[in-house]
């Protein structure tokens, strides 16, 4: 993972001696801690990773990830306990002057922590070059990438056949994690999202109970965790006979991810994808009903801090990935979402997911 | 949630107008925000809460989570960018001067941003008694508790009959989560620990493609988020005849629990457990294998950050919930952890997770 870090550092316009990664306890885990290491298993609580210029990198772990660390081509430094850490970083690291630090990943109190711990270094924010470097995925990063999409994809084409009347939300959630663990994720990239009628119309509405009955939108956002990396897509069904509302509803959520699709290429922006979208569903009937951005990068993390939205001017380039995942909300009626993942190519894009995208009346 | 509200500031000393909690993007989410509003469903991502002295709530959230908010009793701010939001608080919320923050619930960067908002206002860390209220629990808290408890149970007693020769430890894992939500979890707690053989003696592996095969240890760590509150459960099995050492190590484990158990009481304090467990431990021939604290504080959040640690001096109260999970690992070999929840009781404690603890081979 050596260009990994180098590909930061060369981004990076100030002179720094070295970035450090904090660690502080779940949730306030780094992604770029496993981003930069390469590491795919442990959780490494409270551990500090030191990284140069050259690509070095330095892991101060507790004994407890001592093991899993090794795994790493760092040098593993073990503590255990706080003293142990600051006599560590006395004796070989309290000479770096310039230290970048990641200011989104890091908690305020593990912010004061480390200038306790590195009381000679001035702190500086790296948060954009990190981020920048990792909108950008490796070879490595796509196939991974591409191998969760697969997972969504082979789990979503079986859910037609699952839902019966009168199941609940909740079941049909169980179901779909479980699939996906089956064919190799390592856990849902994010609390399974299984609704029903006008809880549809909630965007981040989980399950409940909630039993399926005819007529009803049944909606279903879901994604792999496969070795840390994330897919994210949805569909929306309607069980039975679709009726006219419904149907518009869909189409021009269809028709809108279309225009997503059609105007992602490098040379634009982030904003452009979402402004070509939204104007599409202010356009018609729906007006007003499309109620979150048109996407987001996707990765190590579900959300990669940049999106499809009116205020996110950020180039494309090749080798992005992103969702696509426009909406229709009608409180209290019910909403229809389509989502799919997407790698920016030279010319345009690739669908990494391809379920059907068109109307399932079940 | 208005008690909840009162308590936090019954225990600040220093004269505070509010609290404001701030969320960031997953999985920078603050459990607080969940456990003064009592919300159950949504992610809030970017939300406020603002808490002051007589309990009222404020809450700032964007047009995705109207709806899921609306289940709260507060003030509902309905924004639809950066710019509402900065015009809400000034309207209403600018002339706050002394502001509660909760440093450890916080980015660093949405410390900087909350400065930027409110401009006129110092802050105070209240992440300490933010944790002490939590620690304590109330009724409803415990109910929902034993009930995530009882899911975690029910799940562990049907894993013995479900392991065979040559079975992932993916597999394993797989039916787990899925059992965990077929009896009504919302998710697992946590990433599903599934080890075989020496991977066992990783206390922070999750699980990968090892294949069960006879004289293995089979770890299993686990636990169901139900209604946002978490269990939290181990126990070790020997898959066919455990052999001598792999008594010994067991047997070590299950008296330091019982040491552990018995030395939980109001009155004492969390670093008492954990050094009558760990002293117990090292005067076996496992001296120096125990290489983590013996349990941590459980609620909203898995890990409540507060432990029965060496350097952790939290006095013991009534209503407490801690994990309670003694482990002995010999790397190469493999490891032996038995974990358990408890609620600290007037004159003791009641065991909420109880499955069996006796050795099992099966």
């Amino acid at each position: 993972m050596k260009n990994r870090a180098k590909n930061i550092f060369n981004i990076i316009e100030k002179n720094l001696d070295a970035i450090v990664i904090k660690n502080a306890a779940l949730p306030f885990i780094d992604d770029n801690f496993f981003y930069i290491t390469g590491l795919e298993k442990g959780i490494f609580e409270g551990s500090l990773l030191i990284v140069c210029p050259d690509g070095t990198l330095d892991l101060l772990v507790s004994e407890l990830e001592a093991e899993s660390a090794s795994k790493a081509k760092a040098n593993i430094h073990v503590f255990k306990d706080k003293e142990d850490i600051k006599s560590i970083i006395k004796t070989s690291f309290s000479s770096l002057k310039n230290v970048g630090v990641n200011y989104t990943g890091l908690s305020h109190r593990d912010f004061c922590k480390l200038k306790d711990m590195f009381p000679k270094s001035k702190f500086t924010d790296v948060s954009e070059e990190l981020l920048k470097t990792r909108l950008v995925k490796d070879e490595m990063e796509i196939e991974i990438i591409k191998k969760a999409c697969m997972i969504s994809d082979k789990v979503m084409e079986k859910i037609p056949d699952m839902l019966y009347e009168g199941m609940y939300e909740y079941e049909i959630a169980a179901e779909i994690d479980y699939l996906m663990q089956k064919q190799g994720a390592d856990k849902p990239a994010f609390e399974t999202i299984s609704s029903f009628s006008k809880n549809t119309a909630e965007p981040h509405y989980s399950h409940g109970s909630t039993r399926l009955k005819k007529g009803d939108f049944a909606l279903f956002d879901f994604g792999a965790c496969f070795r840390k990396y994330n897919s994210d897509m949805t569909r929306t069904f309607v069980f039975g006979n679709a009726d006219k509302k419904q149907k518009e509803m869909y189409e021009t959520v269809l028709g809108a991810q279309k225009v997503g699709f059609d105007s992602i290429k490098p040379g634009l922006q982030t904003s452009d994808v979402h402004t070509a979208v939204s104007s599409y569903i202010d356009n018609t009937k729906f007006k007003g009903r499309f109620i979150h951005s048109t996407g987001h990068a996707l990765g190590l993390a579900v959300h990669e801090g940049v999106g499809f939205g009116s205020d996110s001017h950020v180039d494309l380039q090749e080798n992005m990935v992103f969702t696509v995942e426009p909406g229709v909300y009608i409180p209290g009626f019910g909403g229809v979402r389509i989502e799919d993942d997407i790698l920016v190519k030279k010319d345009g894009m690739e669908l990494l997911t391809t379920s059907s995208r068109a109307l399932l009346e079940i």
